[in-house]
């Protein structure tokens, strides 16, 4: 079952690798190295709430003749899914949660990889929420997390090797949509002897996911969270969709997307990252960090090509860069055009009907400094799931950090997510009234 | 006084044509043929509310040996500056309104320039404010608009053509900021033989420009109207700046900024249009105008490569593909680079002390969905004046439009600005108290 599908560009880890949850403490002091790409980062743990050393499995699902029939009904199989667990699985099997990631998250959610990422202190993407005593507390739960299909990061993507040609897929990749990741992740859970999920989790395009998941495994899930997140893009973020792959296909280097023999569109990709990432934050908390301070130099040269001049270029080119060392514009390409389709409403005829068979608990959160995913598009649902008389609570927290608040301000939703999935536990380990 | 400055790029009208106010009548029923580059465009008038045929003069300014010696030291000279005006000199010359343009604006805000462009309804880019009866009352005043340096609508840019070369300057030519923009138009004015103006009025870049004029020629101005703009570029402001040169940069014609030879950096250009003309509209007026509504089909089509999928990809990839043939991507990079050095209170030490010598009236409009020069912005100017006991008057005015709502609903502007320019006349006109 579990093996290991070659890609040219995200090599998989090798198969047969296990899990630990090997808690490794760490005595000196802490170090600045910055592990995450947040305009501000909150420092792992290494401790008693660290999950410790981790390592990616990946799992071969859909071997032909079983190909999983997609969205657009093509057949796509073998398909490759990395992932990760934190925690037990309870001997009832009712303790899993699933962690859908957002656009260019990956598997490696929390923990570190290896002993030097400890050392460097380059922690999963959602380390601060996952872990011991944690708000996805993994004393308690057994936490999944896979790559997406089209990701770049060990599950079948436009990078990974086709079969047939024994090249890397590139543009004859076919178009994915969100219920196609969430197809792959739901077999994964089933191959892992999982038949009903206590949650799934996920912010931004990972909460598009929850939303598919209750809509479309009703029977498979307790409760939903979704974070920061939206039943459909709006046009504003189509738009910036829109630049981001326009940068990737006038780079000179993208060659209608059949460039794994060379360096890729690397300044494409970086530049979509760049104005992408603009949208992740807030406008105060750009002003706050940077305003205008000057990088590197004491006063403005007043020179036209200099262009990390202020410290909010230098951080957006770096980022950019950086980027670029871990992910395919090809992915880029293929999981914004899945977010610009995403449309639950318009799938199922309705928000309602989407969720009629959905016996779920809902969690909505939004921010309200979040104007890439605002609060009224979470509203949009909730009053649709209450018109439903679905479970469904809601809250749009405060925050300065704009969209990326449910990836850094951990705190305030582990206040929310651990008294939710606590009752949901119960709820669902309450014998049936007879 | 007046003359030609060739410019390979930006042919300048020829020398001695008479600015006339033609008023040209059209029976034929209206053509929506879109003529600027707004979401929502208003019908250009073309009866007696319409200035009618005008043409675009040049003068050039700054001859050696009296060069303009700019804020980094250098100096340049001869400079052609192409204006247009609209309406009679008074007299005693207390009526003129100087009108300062935005980024890729230029000297022709209103009016047609040809019979062509009358039939076609091409007017200038502020033709519903500048007119007989109109916010700024072409019948009462005097109003002359210009192109600012750096640009590249028949004012000396980056793609005039260096008199000691005589090849185009490119990178070149001398970094500028809105100080030398001022200055250039501050001599203009003076060669018409206006000593003060009645007003100086300008939106976004050219609000900035607005402050400049009062902080630096406090004497030459009995009025200032703002609009939409900021006394410093903000950290979001710089950020999508450096995405618009980045794509400039990135494009592989861009040559150094050496490119007049051949077709420039097209593509580069159209994409830093693109995510800028996003941050000019509002998400409420996107989601209006487009939402997710298709382009010339009736179904997705579920490819990777069609970009014009969503009705606001083609949008975008339509403006930026017309915003390529009207304007040179050097003059974008030396004037979004002017915009970001922009900093009122850092050039005089505080924003009172920029103002201290200032007698002027002053008029601040925002708009409450304007995210690019949100509200605040305008505030702190606003508190500084009144700190400083100055005449002011602010309003943040209600629209869904955003940033580029002054272009638009000039509606609610004209009703602002005729009493508050009539006021600033009456004020000026009245006989000093003995």
């Amino acid at each position: 079952m579990y093996g290991n599908f070659p890609s040219r560009l995200c090599p998989e880890p090798a198969a047969g690798e296990v899990n630990g949850r090997s808690l490794w403490r760490f005595a000196r002091p802490i170090m600045s190295l910055m592990s995450t790409e947040l305009i501000e980062e909150s420092i792992p743990d290494v401790g008693p709430r660290s999950v410790g050393l981790v390592s990616t499995q990946s799992a071969i699902l859909f071997a032909p003749p079983h190909e999983l029939t997609l969205a657009n009904s093509r057949r796509l199989g073998p398909i490759t899914v990395a992932y990760e667990t934190y925690g037990t699985l309870s001997p009832q099997r009712d303790n899993a949660i699933f962690v859908c990631h957002a656009l260019t998250g990956d598997a490696h959610a929390a923990g570190y990889r290896s002993k030097e990422d400890l050392a460097a202190r380059k922690a999963g993407w959602w380390d601060g929420f996952i872990g011991p005593g944690k708000g996805l507390d993994t004393d308690k739960y057994f936490v999944i997390c896979a790559n997406a299909l089209g990701g770049c990061q060990g599950t079948t993507g436009p990078s990974s090797i086709c079969p047939e040609t024994g090249e890397p897929w590139g543009p004859d990749f076919p178009v994915i949509q969100i219920p196609d990741i969430v197809d792959v992740h739901a077999e994964l859970v089933r191959s892992l002897g999982i038949e009903r999920l206590l949650a799934v989790v996920g912010g931004s395009l990972g909460g598009m996911q929850v939303l598919e998941w209750a809509a479309r495994y009703p029977e498979r899930l307790a409760a939903a969270v979704v974070l920061a997140s939206c039943p459909r893009m709006s046009a504003q973020g189509i738009a910036f969709n829109a630049v981001g792959r326009s940068a990737i296909f006038n780079d000179p280097n993208f060659n209608d997307g059949r460039y794994y023999r060379d360096s890729g569109p690397r300044a494409g990709l970086a530049l979509a990252r760049m104005v992408a990432h603009i949208t992740y934050l807030s406008e105060e908390s750009i002003e706050r960090k940077f305003g205008r301070k000057l990088q590197d130099v004491e006063a403005l040269a007043y020179d036209l090509i200099k262009e990390t001049e202020f410290q909010v270029e230098s951080y957006l080119n770096y980022q950019g860069r950086r980027f670029v060392d871990r992910f395919d514009a090809n992915s880029y390409l293929y999981l914004t055009k899945a977010m610009d389709y995403y449309d639950l409403a318009q799938s199922y005829g309705s928000i309602e009907n989407a969720f009629a068979a959905s016996q779920a608990r809902f969690l909505f959160v939004s921010y309200d400094s979040d104007w890439l995913y605002p609060t009224r598009q979470s509203k949009e649902v909730v009053g649709a799931l209450i018109s439903a008389g679905k479970h469904v609570s809601f809250i749009e927290l405060h925050s300065a950090k704009g969209h990326d608040t449910f990836l850094i301000e951990v705190e305030q939703l582990e206040a929310l997510a651990r008294p939710f999935l606590e009752r949901t536990l119960e709820v669902l380990r309450r014998p049936a009234a007879s």
